[in-house]
């Protein structure tokens, strides 16, 4: 049998230890489709084995198929970095492992939850008393966000930019819903002037920090044509949310204060492991108007108090996902996210000059937050025949995005262990393979 | 700063202790709403803290306020039993913290996810063959079912019966779709002489198990109904699926092998962590018409080759959830999962005849798997103020439900830990407390 103590001791040693060499990993895993597959059995064990042999085979046959998000050269889509705090509260959330349907099933959980959200509310700068709760991902909240916002309006359609992340459209298919997609200016930012009727529309989806460049959605002329039509505000600030714990950057969140819900994934750039994606609204009634059902089962007497938060989104069964962002906010502490945030800021900007100074290179577009993309000399052949000689090293992973319907680069920081050395190894590598592309 | 292996010891501690002494505090938290709330800092400190204080305040301010789903005399709703390799896992999968929203992001994760789902459908004695993989909950993987049914045959009707899973009635009013629902026979089961015209069905979801009573539809008249029909059948075994890895319970499950997708949560009674419900479908290019949608940024050059599970279901983020499995199937075993499912087979029918035996106490259905539905000696008034008790004095944590317009008492075994004298116990806390009430 599995024992928690000296098993745990193994597997303790594990986590540790891979953190501390997967800088030496390459990373983005070098195996094609297939090869893990291979290497396991085709059915599962009669008797129990120990856990030691589960430790033995990550090491000897998942680890090569891992693609290392920890790795301080992961530079690729938005990073997601597991901190200690986190990582040790998602052992103990599975150990507790309460299952938080109702108030009564997980009462702690459920107030936790709302305190954690509160304070998070409070350091990004949002209004006071908004409803806070967790979704596993954003595609989750934005999908619960849309479905409260039909059933607030009566309305069917949905209105966003041609930049906005496919959780929207993909939220469209499955609802059955119209979605207009609307032009951005020569900065990838929605262009309020193409928005024109908004009465059909029942929510519309703004971006601070699209998924290919970070671009910044004008929030607050969003705000005004919704609050016009009565339409629905939702602000996806999935991956640069967090940059609002610093002033510096606040200037990007103007009008977001008048939205009617926000999504902020604190498994992104706030070090809470997956999966934690914040999900905050001042129109908790409608939320809960979409979602709430409570069948005979789940009725229990102090439902009338309680607050039972399965009410609010889509899934019954809920985990007890607040208290690694608890442990979160306390172990790095406000400063500590703000430190971290700035340094990946700090870092990409030093990159973007790196690149504007070398010629023939090109930025190609406005950076924000810890997101370049950018371009070497060279057609779009030839910047995808990079991108895959400098993954293919696994000494950095990066990933690329559409620009104007160009092929680009991009260079995403946000690893708690990245450093500028990180950072001017990677701008050497991509010089190293361009020129040897040449 | 937080250290993985110094206090990475701690938290093992603080979980090994937790699980020793879980069976002495009271299963059923004893505190009012907003009791923890009130209790806890009304924001986040602005410098970093010790985990220690984490560790202190989870003692001190968090663990009053827990349900105990880990208690050995929790027989509510339907236990989740997370033994030590799926937690161990857990912690490793946070650690690694790769997001499997694409083969290259994360090829280990997701060919280990089709390999355990391969084993568990042999363990299960599914068809070979069929597409599994792994969504948060019950709720989602019917969700994501239901979708691909109505994509599949473009109709807009959901059929169920009076027991099925509210699950379904929230997907319903998400999605918008017509939902019928059949009634019941003597045994709770779907009557199928009233499933009539099936002609605008696009799915009949069947249960085996249900929540209330644990009663079985009868899947193989479904199934003729529905092949007759061209709707899709979906079986929902989310609780007593994890029966079919024994021989002798398999003849509930006759006809499952002809439904188009079934789902079973490996986070009830497979003794694997919160979340990790498995779904399964033998028309996996339905699921994959109905959500695959490939962007710009997530178009790699493996894509042909190489399977992305979030072209299956609504999320795109996912967590590594396999590790958990797959560290629970080789740890315990198919024969140590047999036994857990014995065990709790085994305790149900002895509590059963205990009720039987008593006078003026009755068994209010059927008994299947390991639940026991029954009722004390007095009315429904009296058997929820009896509920009331008995989950007050902190013993024991039942639930209850509705059986043809009655309140019903339910105890569901299915914790690890849970012995012949945890059920003993219960027993004489619900006689003692019936007598007191009078």
């Amino acid at each position: 049998m599995t024992d928690l103590r000296t098993d745990g001791l193994a597997a303790l040693e594990w986590a540790a230890d891979y953190l501390d060499r997967v800088g030496e990993l390459p990373v983005l895993a070098q195996v094609a489709p297939g090869d893990i597959r291979a290497r396991l059995p085709t059915e599962a064990p009669e008797e129990p084995e120990p856990f030691s042999a589960v430790l033995r085979d990550l090491d000897d046959i998942i680890l090569p198929g891992v693609t290392h998000w920890q790795h301080p050269r992961y530079f690729a889509y938005f990073a997601s970095s597991a901190s200690a705090p986190g990582i040790l509260a998602e052992m103990l959330a599975a150990t507790i492992n309460s299952v938080g349907f109702l108030w009564r099933s997980a009462p702690a959980a459920t107030e936790l939850e709302q305190v954690v959200l509160a304070w998070t509310a409070k350091l990004l700068g949002l209004p006071d008393g908004w409803h806070g709760h967790i979704e596993d991902t954003a595609s989750t909240a934005q999908l619960a966000t849309i479905i409260a916002a039909r059933e607030a309006t009566g309305r069917n359609g949905i209105v966003c930019s041609e930049h906005t992340h496919s959780a929207v459209d993909k939220a469209a298919r499955m609802l059955g819903m119209r979605l207009r997609k609307v032009p951005t200016d020569d900065q990838f930012r929605l262009r309020t002037d193409e928005l024109r009727d908004l009465s059909h529309a029942a929510v519309v989806v703004a971006t601070v920090g699209t998924t290919a460049c970070a671009s910044v959605d004008p929030v607050p002329e969003i705000a005004d044509a919704c609050a016009a039509a009565g339409t629905w505000l939702h602000v996806d600030a999935a991956y640069a949310g967090t940059a609002m714990i610093c002033p510096e950057h606040r200037w990007a969140f103007a009008g977001v204060e008048r939205a009617d819900s926000v999504v902020v994934n604190a498994h992104k750039w706030m070090l809470t492991p997956m999966d934690c994606s914040l999900l905050w609204s001042k129109r908790p009634e409608d939320l809960r108007a979409a979602f709430s059902l409570v069948p005979e089962f789940l009725r229990t007497p102090d439902a009338e108090d309680a607050l039972s938060l399965s009410e609010y989104g889509p899934a019954l069964g809920r985990r007890f996902r607040a208290l690694k962002l608890w442990a979160v906010l306390r172990c790095h502490g406000a400063s500590g996210l703000r430190a971290h945030v700035r340094s990946g800021v700090g870092l990409a900007a030093q990159f973007a000059d790196w690149v504007r100074a070398e010629p023939g290179w090109e930025v190609s577009a406005p950076v924000h937050f810890s997101l370049v993309c950018f371009r070497a000399p060279g057609d779009d052949d030839f910047n995808q025949a990079l991108l895959q000689r400098v993954n293919a090293s696994g000494e950095m992973f990066i990933s690329h995005a559409a620009l104007n319907g160009r092929y680009v680069l991009r260079l995403a920081i946000g690893q708690l262990t990245t450093t500028e050395g990180d950072v001017r190894q990677a701008w050497d590598v991509l010089r190293r393979e361009a020129t040897a592309l040449g």
